[in-house]
């Protein structure tokens, strides 16, 4: 079983949505300064990224990290060509989000595991999908683009392998609620590029017509393979965390998102245009990484060699 | 440019050369005991590898990790349906490798630029072309299998950018002197998967049913996402390392091959055989690490929870 391999071409452009500031920060054990925080983000957004996940509106007891989730948002300020997204797991989070009135999109975790979604949204797969119908409604009436990444589609932490019938029907059923774009996150980073090409078949034909996302961890180094697989099956936007930080509190050995500045590497050598920097992004990891006083896992930061690109 | 994405479609099995014992610990400040090459070697063969290029015969002075070369090999002794390789520069070099009698292939180095060529062979790329016809056929008059890899062909640490052209021109070259198989080498890890799609294109233009081999470095995290592009170009073998040991001394920045562990991972998930062990892997990994006293790059051999790999 070698899988469906889509029609294997490339598309000319990619969206790429920062995760780190949430996705990122979120798990790391180091809480960053909220100054440090805004002034990673606007650095983020001059490397030419449009979509940045710039918190999290989440129990400040459960994820500490993002405690300063509104603080971010106001003293940021507006940012010209910059969306900004908020993730969100129940109508309380999503107050918090729209008080705001910074955010263009949110996004919300469905969960393709029973155990999972009780331990990381603290509700049954169902009453989750309610919670999303109730915050789907709103979040259309607000004029927010509204996406739903669904959370372990690759596999569970503690159910093991989560069958592809069921990361469709979850699909399907998300669409019938309503959003405008739909992610598979390897939440724990297991899959290879095959299960990408079988996932997203499935859910292309679950949601037909429905914009694609993928999120992925290099936890076992298949998360650029990944990436290149889920180019290859359509998606329009790939999930990447600066210096490759990320994780997830409560999904153990769920290690870093794949690096915004590899995939980037990787997207400019394949010809696909993404409209980020590649030398702003290994600045903004230096600058980083002096911050936090530490080596990110992300690699091309680290290169000082680099033949020129074909044009 | 997106590039040629072949026929798209992985094959059923690949072969794996482990090439950890040289080009992983050639490359390695760490003077490896010959004991403990020779143990590696028998527990990689004990995983199930069939093809592990054990050594490299060059000047001690040069790369003093590969010194015991001899002494490796004729102390391993016999191992059944194990095919041993050596890397060869030179006729020296292989008139040493003929001598142990313990080997069932050899590998040399073609090289894609004139600057590298000269830094890591000492000859240019035509000497060094005369020095395989010479070598290629004693080789074949011995009956070793004889495999040619072309070095820096995605890339040269000197002169930036290789053009697809050259290295087309010097696959036919070397086809038409005579080999058995031909690797494509990302020497310094700069590739992406469309390189290798079109690279591999035009070599499979250039030297029509040669049988293919790749070996990459996941310098810039691209390696895992190489290695599935070249599968599904037609590569009938792919180089990896066990722990992503690696490198090149004449080349700088080039880290760590791809892990054998990670890639027996993707292969596995991707439903790909490959005869290896992926448990058995791990535990060479964790055996070696205590004998290294560090943590290798690959990335498996740490992670604890594994769902299930589809039947």
């Amino acid at each position: 079983m070698s899988g469906p391999t889509g029609n294997g071409v490339r598309p000319k452009e990619v969206e790429i949505v920062e995760v780190g500031p949430r996705d990122g920060l979120q798990n790391d054990p180091q809480l960053v300064p909220t100054d440090v925080k805004i002034e990673l983000i606007r650095r983020l957004a001059a490397t030419g990224l449009r979509r940045i996940e710039a918190t999290s509106f989440v129990h400040p007891k459960r994820v500490p990290q993002m405690a300063d989730a509104e603080e971010v948002v106001r003293r940021l300020g507006d940012i010209p060509h910059l969306r900004l997204s908020a993730l969100v797991l129940n109508e309380r989070g999503f107050d918090r989000a729209l008080a705001t009135g910074a955010f263009a999109e949110i996004t919300f975790a469905a969960v393709a595991s029973e155990t999972f979604s009780q331990r990381n949204q603290g509700a049954t797969v169902q009453e989750n999908l309610e919670t999303w119908r109730a915050i789907s409604r709103r979040a259309e009436a607000a004029g927010l683009f509204r996406s739903v990444t669904i959370a372990a589609a690759f596999g569970c932490p503690f159910e093991g392998e989560v069958p592809v019938a069921r990361v469709a029907d979850l699909a399907r059923a998300v669409a019938d609620i309503g959003t405008e774009e739909l992610s598979l996150a390897d939440t724990i980073g297991v899959g290879g590029p095959a299960d990408v090409e079988i996932r997203f078949a499935a859910i292309r034909d679950a949601a037909p017509g429905m914009k694609l996302r993928a999120h992925f961890h290099n936890t076992r180094n298949t998360g650029y393979a990944n990436a290149d697989a889920a180019l290859r099956m359509g998606v329009s936007a790939l999930d990447a965390s600066l210096g490759g930080m990320g994780g997830c509190p409560f999904a153990p050995e769920a290690t870093g998102n794949i690096g915004t500045e590899d995939l980037v590497y990787m997207l400019d050598r394949s010809g696909v245009a993404s409209g980020v920097a590649f030398a702003g992004l290994r600045d903004t990891t230096a600058w980083l990484e002096e911050r936090m006083g530490r080596r990110l896992p992300a690699q091309t930061a680290h290169c000082s060699i680099f033949p020129p690109v074909p044009a």
